[in-house]
């Protein structure tokens, strides 16, 4: 015997329909998943957990037409970035979605790409929330990520020590390029093209990278906002000055405007490398690093005492400082660069 | 010697500084708080985490125009309620936030009434985010709540066993009715008014409850869709009937129609009470815990096998099914029932 509203359901989705078809999926490191009030997770004794939470709202953070399958990757992968950030092992996710409609397809490719990600770095998402917001409401994601490190071993930011390199991986930039070549402001040639386009829509947590660090590094970042800003981060919180070498940065890629490359380096968020820093010693180990992922590390300068207020220093060839005026997005003191 | 950017913050207020504004308290129970890519945290070696996410979307979970500081108590209450549901003691949260502007005076009034929360019920806000969405986007907020129980003992949807007493706490439709009393659709007598509306924009998570349950119940819930709705919840993962008499609910308020209160009752949420199942040998215990806590626990029912589909079902003094029409809300099959 059922009660009336029982049937009726079968015909039209809920949402606890559609976030058993869309976001249930099997949680192997976890010892209760989606469906009850709450997941139930245990860590190791001799770990600490991390935990981090981003949200991404459309039209400020990606374009409302972005491909779902993306969107979900990315959803994901930027919060992963906020673990690898840390040297930690990623394990768990949670996710809240608000959608202005119950758009079945768009929910089967977000998923696809959300779980493409969570699988590639072991993930299992073991809860999650889905609202259904007016429909002139923007989509609104929210994730909590959670993985582990070894107690007392988490790469902070307040680490850096005076003396130390200062080191970036890959080629921040390419995802400002590709927001800017989206906006049809730019024209890239092939393969710059796709590679722009890629790191912009489906950026690579460097999770490995954070990992492998964790014993050779002093502090690190994710550069999420800007080379300046996010090495500032590290500056001001380890109370030293940073000092960023002009010859010591990534080469700028080929077949774009060098002012625009080098801006895009500097203040362009959205690509996801580490900035860390390591004492000189360790340069032998990071080179092997390097290899080994097949990576790029570049050293780009290094952290020293100041008498003034600690800052990310951009430092030219002569030794001098060069001024810069557009340091990184901040939601609420500059115009969003999205339509 | 600064970089132009960082005088040139010093006028505008960023997002950086109203999270450290307004969202930086001390975090007594946490290894390393806000202000790095993530948050560390240590639980016991005998413990599990038990971990929930809830989004609120305005015009959907709230009045647009609810007060600040009730919505900053309520964000943080709905997901404490969760952790309840589970036995679970409360002790961190991550807050994101999408807001259309960056008004200080909102934002001070709603980390008043979110830390008033946090303090209560002793949680660590640990992490979090804020966005600013385009003006005419919906106030949204997320939330992450995190607790810890010992290993092996949440109470989970799944474990009701047949022969069980089925109880609820407290006043389960108050909430509803003073959501109709805001919307102009009722007229309430004092005190029963306050008292509605005071349900539904400052409801208490049943935290001390849930814990001390732990060892006698055998299944929970927090009613936050409705009655009927969430005990189904508890029979369909247990695969048992639960039948809720009528005759054993909690008494209706006076100075509302019957009807009225009955429907709010059985089908409003919002009022995060707990629904349990537990040995009938543990009755005399739990009308112990009930005059501890001066919260009343009704008996409304029992659990037991059907060989049809499992679900929640109303049953009448004379023993017979009561079809029920509207059994809670759900945001893509239902209408919202905000403006």
């Amino acid at each position: 015997m059922r009660l009336p509203w029982e049937t009726s359901r079968i015909a039209k989705m809920n949402e606890f329909e559609l976030i058993a078809r869309h976001f249930q999926r099997p949680t192997p490191q976890t010892c209760l998943g989606p469906g009850d009030d709450c997941a139930l997770l245990r860590s190791a004794p001799d770990m600490e957990l991390v935990v981090t939470s981003d949200m991404l709202v459309a039209g400020v953070h990606f374009l409302p037409d972005t491909d779902p399958r993306d969107l979900g990757w990315k959803t994901l992968a930027v919060n992963l970035s906020d673990l690898a950030a840390m040297g930690a092992k990623a394990r768990w996710a949670l996710l809240a979605l608000s959608l202005p409609a119950a758009d079945e397809a768009w929910l089967a490719a977000f998923a696809a790409g959300f779980f493409a990600c969570a699988q590639e770095f072991q993930i299992d998402l073991v809860g999650g929330d889905m609202t259904k917001t007016s429909t002139s409401g923007a989509l609104t994601l929210s994730v909590t990520a959670l993985g582990e490190t070894p107690v007392g071993q988490a790469l902070r930011r307040d680490g850096a020590k005076a003396g130390d390199d200062l080191w970036l991986s890959g080629y921040p930039g390419l995802a400002a390029l590709g927001l800017k070549r989206l906006q049809g402001e730019l024209v890239l040639p092939d393969p710059l093209d796709r590679l722009c386009i890629q790191r912009l829509q489906a950026p690579v947590p460097r999770l490995l990278l954070g990992q492998m660090l964790r014993p050779l590094a002093h502090a690190a970042i994710d550069i999420s906002d800007g080379l300046l800003v996010d090495i500032g981060h590290i500056a001001k919180r380890s109370g030293l000055t940073a000092e960023i070498f002009l010859r010591q940065l990534p080469r700028l890629p080929q077949g774009v405007e060098r002012a625009l490359a080098l801006e895009a380096l500097l203040s362009g968020g959205d690509d996801y490398e580490l900035a860390f820093t390591a004492h000189p010693r360790q340069r032998p180990k990071l080179a092997r690093i390097a290899a080994e992922l097949e990576l790029p590390l570049w050293r780009i300068g290094r952290m020293r005492v100041d008498t003034a207020a600690p800052v990310a220093q951009l430092i030219d060839p002569e030794g001098k400082i060069v001024p810069w005026g557009k340091p990184g997005y901040d939601h609420f003191s500059m115009p969003p660069s999205l339509p």
